[in-house]
Parts: C-alpha cells; sequence; structure tokens
C-alpha cells in the first residue's frame, strides 16, 4: 500500500524523515464539535463504537480538521472483554462498568479466546470503511488494551483509583491470572490481525493501568503478555504505551516493538538513555500544556522537539487529549510541530 | 521527652538501631474494627477529625492493637484549605468535596495563611490528649499535606484521575497558583510548628498528587514549598512522601529532611542510589500485598527488609492501607517486620 501522506510510517521504521510526524491520543473525539455533533444523534459511546459508517466517520474528522499524520479507528479497549463474553455499560458519570466480573477459575473457562475475535466485525468493518474514504491520503492506527488493563477492568469491574480487587487477584490468584491473561493475549492477538487485515498499518498497544504495579509484578503479569502480541504481529509497526511504568523504560531496548510511548512524566533524555538508541519515542506532551496561549505552546512544543531530537520520534501527547480542550490550540499544536521540526 | 520505644525517632536521625521500626500509612482508620465501632457512632469523617477526645482514641488504637512504633494523629489534610477559608464535605461515594473553589486572584486574596492555623485547636487538642494518654510509650507523629496537593483539591473541587483543572490553572495563572501556594505554606508552616508545640515528635509531609505533575511543573510548583516548611521546622524529624514523584527522587539527596518516602513502584536499589546514602528511606510494600497468606507476606517482608538493609530505613507500606485488609495480616506484617530485622 502506497499513502500520499507515510511520514508517520517511515518514522516508525526509523527512517530519518523530512519533519516530525505528528498524531495525538484521543484526536477522534470529544474535542471536535464534528465528533460532538454525530455523538449527539445517539444513544452513547458503545452505539457509536459499534456503528461502523459513525465509527469511521470520526475516524476521519481529525485527518480533515486537524491535519494528523494519522488516522486512528475510534474504538475502545474495553470491546476485547465484551466480545470475550463480559459485557460492559458506559456510565456517564462513572465510565466503565461491567455488571459482571471474573472471579475464579471457571469464570475464565467460560470466556472465548480467538473466537471473540469473530464478534468484532463492526470494527473491521469500521477499519474498512475508513480504509477506503482516506484513498490512501495517511495511514490508519489500529489498536488493543494490553492484558493486563483489560484483566484489571475485567476483575474490577470498572475505573478505580487502586485497582485493589484486581491487584488482589494477582497475588492470590496467580494461576488463575495467568490464565486469563493467556486468554485475552490470544483474543487480542487474533483481533489485531485482523485489524491489520481490514486496513491498519500499525497497531498500538495501551496499558493504561500499567503504572499501579510493582515492577517485579508488571515483569510477571504484563510485559510477556504485551511481547506475545508484538511478536504475532511482526509485519506492521508496533507501538508500546505503557502508561506510568518509568520502572519499564529499559525493558524496551530489546523488546518486539518499533515504537515506545512515553507519558509526560517521562524525562525525555532520561527514557532515550533507558530505551536505547534503537527504538522510536513517541509522545509526550502534557496534555493541559494545550490550555496555554498559543505562543507558550509553540515554546513549549519546540522544547518538547529539541529535548526528543529529529529524528526516532513521534510527536504525540502523554496521554489522550482532555475533552475542553479548544479545537483550535490542537490544530495550532499539530502545525507547530510539522513547522518546527522541519529539516 | 522521653520515649519508652524512641526506636523510629532514632531512625529517623540516621542512628543505627537494634531493629526497623515500623508503623503504616492508615494505620488509624477502617481496617480496625475497633475503629469502625467509634466511627458508626458518629455523623461523618470530619466529625471524627473534630472531636478530640475520639481522634485520639482512633489515634492510639494501633499503637495497642497492632504494636506499631509511632501513633500517626488521625486527621485530614483537608483541614488546611478550611481553615483558611474554603469548607469541604466528606463525601461517602466520591470522597472530598469541595461547594466553592478558588478561581482567580480575589478567592486566593480572600484565604486565611497564619492565622488559619487558630481554626485548627481542635487538632492541637486531639494531639495534646493523644500524648498525655500514650505517656511516652511511642512518639507521635504530626501531618499535612503539601502545598500543592493542597491547591490541587482547592482549584479542582474533588479528586480526579487527571485533576486537569488544577493543571491548567498552573499553566495559565502561574502568578496566582504561587500566590495562593505561598499562603498555604505559611497555613501549613504554622499549623506544624502548632502540632510540634502540642506534642508531635516527628512530622510527615504528604504530596499526595505529585505524579500527576510533569518534572519541571513539580520543581517549579511543589518541592520549593515542601522545602519551605521543612527548613521552618528544623526541630524535628521530617518526612516527604511525594507519591508518584520517581522523578524527583535524586532531588532530595541535598533536601531539609531526614526521610523519604518510597511508593510501592519505586525499585528500592534505585531509589537509594538516586536519594544517595545519608536520607533514611521510609516504605514500601505494596499495600495489595497484605492481601497474601501470612507465609508469603512473611517472604515479602523480608525480601523488602533485604532490599532496605538494616540501616536508615523505616518499615511502612508504599501507600495507606486499603480499608477491607485483615485487621490479623497487618499485625502479622508488623510483627514479621520486627522479627525478620533483629539484629
Amino acid at each position: 500500500m502506497k499513502y500520499q501522506n507515510d511520514i508517520l510510517i517511515r518514522a516508525a521504521r526509523g527512517e530519518e524523515t523530512e519533519r516530525t510526524p505528528v498524531w495525538l491520543m484521543r484526536q477522534a473525539g470529544r474535542v471536535l464539535p464534528e465528533y460532538r455533533a454525530v455523538r449527539e444523534k445517539l444513544s452513547g459511546f458503545i452505539e457509536l463504537c459499534t456503528t461502523p459508517e459513525l465509527a469511521a466517520e470520526v475516524t476521519i474528522q481529525p485527518v480533515d480538521i486537524l491535519g494528523v499524520d494519522a488516522a486512528i479507528i475510534f474504538s475502545d479497549i474495553l470491546v476485547i472483554p465484551e466480545a470475550m463474553g463480559l459485557p460492559y455499560e458506559m456510565q456517564e458519570a462513572r465510565g466503565p462498568y461491567f455488571p459482571n466480573v471474573i472471579q475464579n477459575k471457571s469464570d475464565v473457562d467460560r470466556l472465548l479466546a480467538e473466537e471473540a475475535a469473530d464478534h468484532l466485525q463492526y470494527v473491521y468493518d469500521a477499519i474498512d470503511i475508513t480504509f477506503k474514504e482516506l484513498k490512501g491520503r495517511v495511514p490508519l492506527i489500529g489498536f488493543a488494551g494490553a492484558p493486563f488493563t483489560i484483566l484489571a477492568y475485567m476483575i474490577e469491574g470498572h475505573g478505580s483509583k487502586t485497582f485493589s480487587k484486581a491487584r488482589r487477584f494477582l497475588y492470590n490468584e496467580p494461576v488463575v491470572a495467568h490464565a486469563l491473561l493467556e486468554k485475552i493475549t490470544r483474543a487480542t492477538t487474533t483481533y489485531i490481525k485482523r485489524q491489520i487485515d481490514a486496513g491498519a498499518a500499525l497497531v498500538q498497544i495501551f496499558d493504561s493501568w500499567a503504572g499501579i504495579l510493582p515492577p517485579d509484578q508488571y515483569k510477571e503479569f504484563s510485559l510477556p503478555y504485551i511481547k506475545q502480541i508484538c511478536e504475532d504481529v511482526p509485519h506492521v509497526p508496533r507501538t508500546v504505551f505503557s502508561k506510568g511504568a518509568f520502572f519499564i523504560r529499559d525493558e524496551f531496548a530489546q523488546f518486539p516493538c518499533e515504537t515506545v510511548g512515553l507519558d509526560w512524566n517521562m524525562d525525555i533524555q532520561e527514557s532515550r538513555k533507558m530505551v536505547g538508541p534503537n527504538k522510536v519515542l513517541q509522545g509526550n506532551m502534557d496534555p493541559c500544556a494545550l490550555y496555554l496561549p498559543e505562543d507558550k505552546i509553540y515554546q513549549k512544543t519546540k522544547e518538547m522537539l529539541d529535548a526528543f531530537g529529529p529524528n526516532k520520534h513521534i510527536a504525540n501527547l502523554g496521554h489522550g487529549l482532555y475533552p475542553d480542550t479548544e479545537k483550535s490550540k490542537v490544530k495550532f499544536f499539530v502545525d507547530a510541530v510539522k513547522e518546527l521540526s522541519k529539516r
């Protein structure tokens, strides 16, 4: 496949590029009035995820409106537990909520593994539509949650500051936890392969709750499963974003992925030293910095680009866009990256 | 003042001790049925904080029941904003909630600074009663929130995963933010001095939300104010616990405090290298590890003690006790530290 703008793919392969590519986590979302207009017509977030035409529409919006170098399919990491047999609701005030949770081995036994991917046709359809409508303008990023983050929701049942129920499970039921992680990994690998088949040119694994684990547990319960997924999809550039897992950066030096995501707590130079010279780094502007006036956003963007250096960097935020960010400032950031990074 | 058990004070001064001292964050709290019995008689958490006899009673409970080497006064970091003029409620499901928040310079101007400490007589009374009732058995720890964490609540109005409103304020209103931080610092310093006057033998500063700031903002908006407080109370051992601020550990090497708290994400040997040889380290067992069976708690405790080494360590958790931990396991942990660390 040949893209009119393939700068993200070339950068993700470690090639020198004419400028730094840029996209934003949560670029398809509430920050765009055009997204809110689509969303208002529907009963909820999940309906938008499961309606391929509309998911494709909001996926493409930021390419048109913000000028980012990639689209990322509009979806949710929690479609995997749902497809495995554990449905969830999205509650306006609370966030995701699972009426049933995983409590023991027989709960795990009842879940689907590879076959879960068969229940996510609506995602492949959305990717297919997006791919066709993009007509090769920019590549499309596919994604999934890391198995540990998915497990955390499947056991806790909802978001949490401590995820103490999920972490208790890791301590007291390590065998069942590994069985669950293995099953999630099989479901996720199959799911990602189908996303690639449908048109995703790069993939990102989001370990959103990486930061709640002690280092030894992260090495036991999260990293090996992300590794397995990455090893099983070697034909597209792979990004791993383990939010908050500052303690694991040196493990990525030899990891089977091309790009490592950094959050805004992670010092750029220190991270480069820990991750080593071979990986591409992605990130890591503080999403709150987009609340600044434009001249200061410009300055912060320059500081970030200078710290990363001209190569092996994909500009992004250190977390998803906050929904109350002004659209004009998001666009300003994208333009600033493009202008300031020009060789 | 001479204590029958002064091992915590000696360890905090960097002296070699016959074993490692131990206490637990949130040791006075819901983990003890004896606490819940007191709490049930009252309308809420804030009533317990503001009733000196009962606050003293629950402060002493863990000394009797768990055998910890110190009491820590039962109170809340949010009594400071309340005393400065910003009252809060404690909502069962949501946690703390401020009906009014700080939005601009004139809101800051209306707040009390040093005089806020005059409104916290109930805390000094609780310390005074505790001190008398302890009869020198163990020392009493006083505490306060770090100015940045207090500011975060005063602007956001409640707990938050991102504190994006508070962080936006730091970016867009740095002058007002510094004015607010300075005022909180003056209130807090006076408050801590009065706690010491009333009987607190050590103090701890909790920067509970340290981990949400980028390193440069942490160095600008948090650390200097903690430093100022520490410099103003040089006569008792001072502990700083900046939860999640892994990126700041090397700054503590020369910091005006005796002890640095570590959370359970922070590798012990790496932290020792960053903080340097002179400080005492406090922590850092994962609170979830207390859900394990006793033989495994024993093993985890041994691993932690071995990693810290015999000196310049105060055993604790890496965060507050989770309320659903079994009391017998908390006691087991305390006993395991005492037994395993005996020289």
